[in-house]
């Protein structure tokens, strides 16, 4: 049996530390404890995620001497400027100070919008993740990426601000349903594919039990996700090229959302089609074969949900808007080999479109 | 005559450079220049700070791409989420990215909303106040301090954000009504209490010329104004002790400003009751008699506007959810001599609410 893990992210203001896996609400008892003692504590959640395990969190959160329980909406339609706006004035009603705390307690969307909130509230305090799901525990609790949506672009207002602390306790996750892990496993495989080889067999190996919600192999899995990107993250906060490689299967796949419509294609699936297209890319340029069969295949037994007809034009569009493009044109993240990928910036468009097209048209096997 | 001066602020991510005086636009023309070179550039500003000098911006930032005007209303009602809204969606309509660029151009206000959507647009992008009235000038534009209001609590959504360039022309405070200067002139006799007594003596000897906008008397008095600031900013951006002088006559100032009713009390007439207030509770502790004199009566002269009849409990109430206190109480700047203060915390309220109920009710002078 696992017997989980402790690890810190160094970063350019201090540290996070981050317990996972099994009784990671145990473990970190003490620590946010002392945290806590004596402070006004914010928990920024949704009302499904407290009815759940609204308990738990209070039984660890004991050092606390008040708890506000603020709820915002789940998911993409919680994360506004509107919810900023009416949890921030929450706070100050009830006496919120510089040095109150906040904790999150949801997905990934209740994390992004808590964590904003965090950085910007009298310009900025001290929080904590408390991620419930697959996604929010391998991906949106680490690296301090906050953010709320305009209607035109997603993440499009938000701030890098560190969270102190993140408890990924694998308790929360056995109340997921398996379409909730099988999107949180797109980014598992997404870290596998950058940076761990190993991971990546024991997914081929174990899809099923893992999108069965097997504890075990589901919190070996998120430990060596989680490893995979607060190493990424540790070497370069900021977005440069390290940074960067965490959007493999981004480019297209924030596209793919925007043109599909918020709400109406899923985080994972995008990535899912984000990736295979990201493979096809890169096995036109230096990706062998072998390689490529075997990350599309295990993506294509995840099962991305098939896609609308879209316009290319207009998904050609939404890339240009991502947050991530720069004047200087797209990036896109390709594999080299498992366990290793790069950055390319400046891909000749010509070249990206007609193999967009033939993806879009779901002709991409026999390009 | 002032040649005006260049000043740099070392932080924590970089420096910024500020361009103080007479020829301040010439004198950065050339770095704003290769700053701008290619890019995108969001002017944030109000209309009628365009009306009177979007001329001398649009030369002053001549190597520019293309530039996009992004109005808000002027004074605190520009400072709102809604504004943040409005201007950022706005940005990503004209296709703004991470590496475009953003100028401010106006009073405090709007650099105030415009540092913030500089923050918080994709994470944060890059950019500069051009500040056009006095307050701006010696105050706002120095420090990396951004953020809007809520209903209930001034400057309570923000973030420390540092533009990578101030410039601060004399040329735009020549159109500037003898009030605006009037309550710039506020936070000069700040900076002066705190750390420049030759500032203080300056500002005795030439009120009459300094409040008619007299030219080469103002650039002086701004450029020492702003040595103050940049020099306590430099030596400790976060507000840790040093960064919390800047907070005299601040502390009753922001709670006079939140009962009296925003817009209806200026922030300078606010920060001049604050300082009175400072130095009668400074006299009780060790301000000598005759400072505290010099320092009444050159605040006085400038004639703090008539505080209307408040209630003692809400004024007490408003400090307490001031976004500078924090749960272990509230603290107070309180000058020492001319030219040095020192930050109190946990004066016990018992002393501090009679001497305000004789303030409030003006019969301070017999306390």
């Amino acid at each position: 049996m696992h017997q989980g893990q402790e690890l810190d992210l160094f970063h350019e203001r201090g540290s996070t530390r981050l317990w996972i896996g099994p009784g990671a609400f145990d473990r970190s008892r003490a620590d946010l404890g002392s945290w806590l003692k004596g402070r006004r504590v914010f928990v920024v959640t949704s009302a499904p995620v407290r009815r759940l395990h609204g308990r738990r969190l209070t039984a660890a959160l004991e050092g606390a001497v008040s708890l506000v329980w603020l709820e915002v909406a789940d998911g993409e339609d919680g994360k506004s400027l509107a919810a900023v706006e009416q949890v921030t004035r929450e706070m100050i009603e009830a006496g919120g100070k510089r040095d109150s705390r906040l904790v999150t307690f949801g997905g990934g969307s209740v994390g992004d919008v808590g964590g904003f909130v965090a950085s910007c509230f009298l310009r900025g305090i001290e929080y904590a993740h408390v991620p419930t799901t697959l996604l929010a525990q391998v991906d949106a609790s680490i690296g301090g990426k906050t953010g709320v949506n305009l209607p035109q672009a997603k993440n499009s207002i938000g701030a890098f601000h560190q969270p102190r602390f993140v408890v990924s306790d694998s308790g929360v996750l056995s109340t997921l349903p398996r379409e909730q892990i099988r999107q949180g496993l797109f980014e598992v495989v997404k870290a596998a594919i950058l940076a761990d080889a190993k991971l990546f067999a024991l997914i081929e190996q174990r899809l099923a039990e893992l999108l069965e919600g097997e504890r075990e192999a589901l919190s070996a899995a998120v430990e060596a996700a989680v490893a995979v990107k607060v190493a990424i993250v540790a070497a370069d906060e900021r977005e440069g090229d390290r940074r960067r490689l965490l959007n493999l299967g981004h480019t297209l796949g924030h596209a793919l959302e925007t043109t599909v419509g918020h709400g109406l294609l899923a985080h994972g699936d995008a990535v899912g089609h984000g990736m295979l297209f990201a493979v096809e890319l890169a096995r036109r340029r230096r990706l062998a074969d072998q390689d490529a069969d075997r990350m599309r295949s295990l993506v294509e037994r995840m099962e991305p949900v098939a896609l609308p007809e879209l316009d290319r034009e207009k998904v050609l569009e939404a890339m240009g808007r991502d947050k991530k493009a720069r004047e200087s044109g797209l990036s896109w993240v390709l594999p080299i080999r498992l366990g290793a990928a790069e950055v390319v910036d400046g891909l000749d468009p010509r070249d990206v479109e007609p193999l967009l097209a033939s993806y879009l048209t779901g002709s991409v096997e026999s390009a």
